[in-house]
């Protein structure tokens, strides 16, 4: 088992709800990653309705993950013949931190006719892109950045843009395989966007994400091109599309997040 | 009282359940209109809350919503300071029609810098653009279309462009104000993008929808700019930004559909 799942990992209680831990290491001043605990929502979806993929992941940010044993509840909603819809609540010892519902399916089953507009952003090679460091120590980057490998867009690693826009390719370490679990994280693991701009860098607190699948992740890189169009009254989104090596698209993701204050 | 909030309104019942009806006339062959089911959704976590603006709300769609009582039972997952959680359960008499989390705040206590690079679509003035009406006895336009004022850009309304992507106006009847409960209508008020395009036009069911507030309604008209990127195995998103009169950012919508098999 590689290094994520096992510590993205989830067993089955005696009570019959899932038990896993959060990971020292994911987060930043004690609040995990998203990401990270979105994938361990995801997992807990997967489990539950012994579907092979996430379909469609959205959840609400509550309260800060700590290091420590979490536990995922699981309610089945829907338990359709293509779809399963399972909410999940992921609770710390004293709180809920994190409560979604997951789509899971199998996402070999989609056929259908093709129309698409947009293609993956250029990108230098993964290997010609400089890999983002964790700044031992410090907050920024975050110690989890040695979790997985990311290579930036030289040009959005630099900051030379000034543009809200960050490009990124991401794989998991040893060789460990994506699958949509992996991907969620993917989703949620550039710096803001609104880093490579003049706005204030800070905090920037996840209220709500929402992942939809569009493919299945075959893969050993992930390509990530996130962006934002709209900051204002203290609100942005980003939006991230996440392609394969091959260019095609393998989800999408939203979130919209509160703005630091200066 | 307008039509629009009576007919999406919730009275506490004996059991602290709030009781509705999904009113005759918002659906196709009884399936209600996903947009007036998630009014019903924000209403009751308004009612919940205690506040007054729908901040993000996010809805999974579990069976049709047929015409007849339903009730809402929420439940506060935070009651935070400036932001409160609520889940919402949506039934009809025999099963679960909609479950969803829904953010409710203050949208007037926003603020923060201001980094925008996107704009409001070029539209003729409302009433310089052809009122979309229901067929009567047809299916499309489908009778809701009556129970609202909607009216496409030209191009759009004659199918002209070949393109996925619908652009229009929506207000409600009798100068009934739009607040953020009727902005949720409006996000998924608008044909689908993709009928305006070669691929098949049928029952496209919408999978999972997610709409974020920016910005408190004020106007008489929103302007409605839906767009799809990637008709892919089966499925396609819709993203649609909402404007005011003055071509502010109201809310961002984005939906996860079927499409239709010839």
């Amino acid at each position: 088992m590689g290094q994520f799942a096992e510590q993205t990992g989830l067993r089955l209680g005696e009570t019959g709800i899932y038990e896993g831990e959060i990971h020292p290491g994911w987060d930043v001043l004690e609040n995990a990653n998203g990401g990270y605990l979105m994938s361990m929502l995801g997992r807990a979806a997967l489990l539950d309705s012994g579907r092979p993929d996430i379909i469609s992941l959205s959840s609400h940010f509550l309260s800060p993950g700590r290091p420590g044993p979490v536990t995922a509840t699981t309610t089945t909603l829907k338990h359709g013949k293509r779809f399963a819809t399972t909410r999940v609540d992921l609770t710390g010892p004293d709180r809920l931190v994190l409560s979604g519902t997951v789509i899971t399916g199998d996402l070999r089953d989609g056929e259908g006719p093709t129309l698409i507009d947009r293609s993956a952003p250029e990108m230098p090679a993964p290997l010609d892109c400089p890999r983002t460091v964790a700044d031992p120590g410090g907050l920024f980057p975050p110690p989890f950045m040695d979790k997985i490998e990311q290579r930036l867009h030289p040009d959005d690693a630099a900051g030379a843009t000034g543009e809200p826009r960050v490009r990124g390719w991401f794989r998991l370490l040893d060789g460990e395989r994506i699958d949509t679990t992996a991907a969620v994280l993917a989703s949620d693991f550039l710096p803001p966007t609104v880093f490579n701009t003049d706005l204030p860098v800070g905090w920037v607190p996840t209220v709500q994400m929402t992942v939809h699948f569009r493919m299945r992740p075959t893969t050993e890189w992930l390509l990530v091109d996130s962006v934002t169009h709209f900051v204002q009254n203290g609100t942005f989104e980003i939006d991230a599309d996440l392609y394969d090596e091959s260019g095609e698209l393998v989800a999408q993701s939203r979130q919209l997040l509160l703005i630091a204050r200066p």
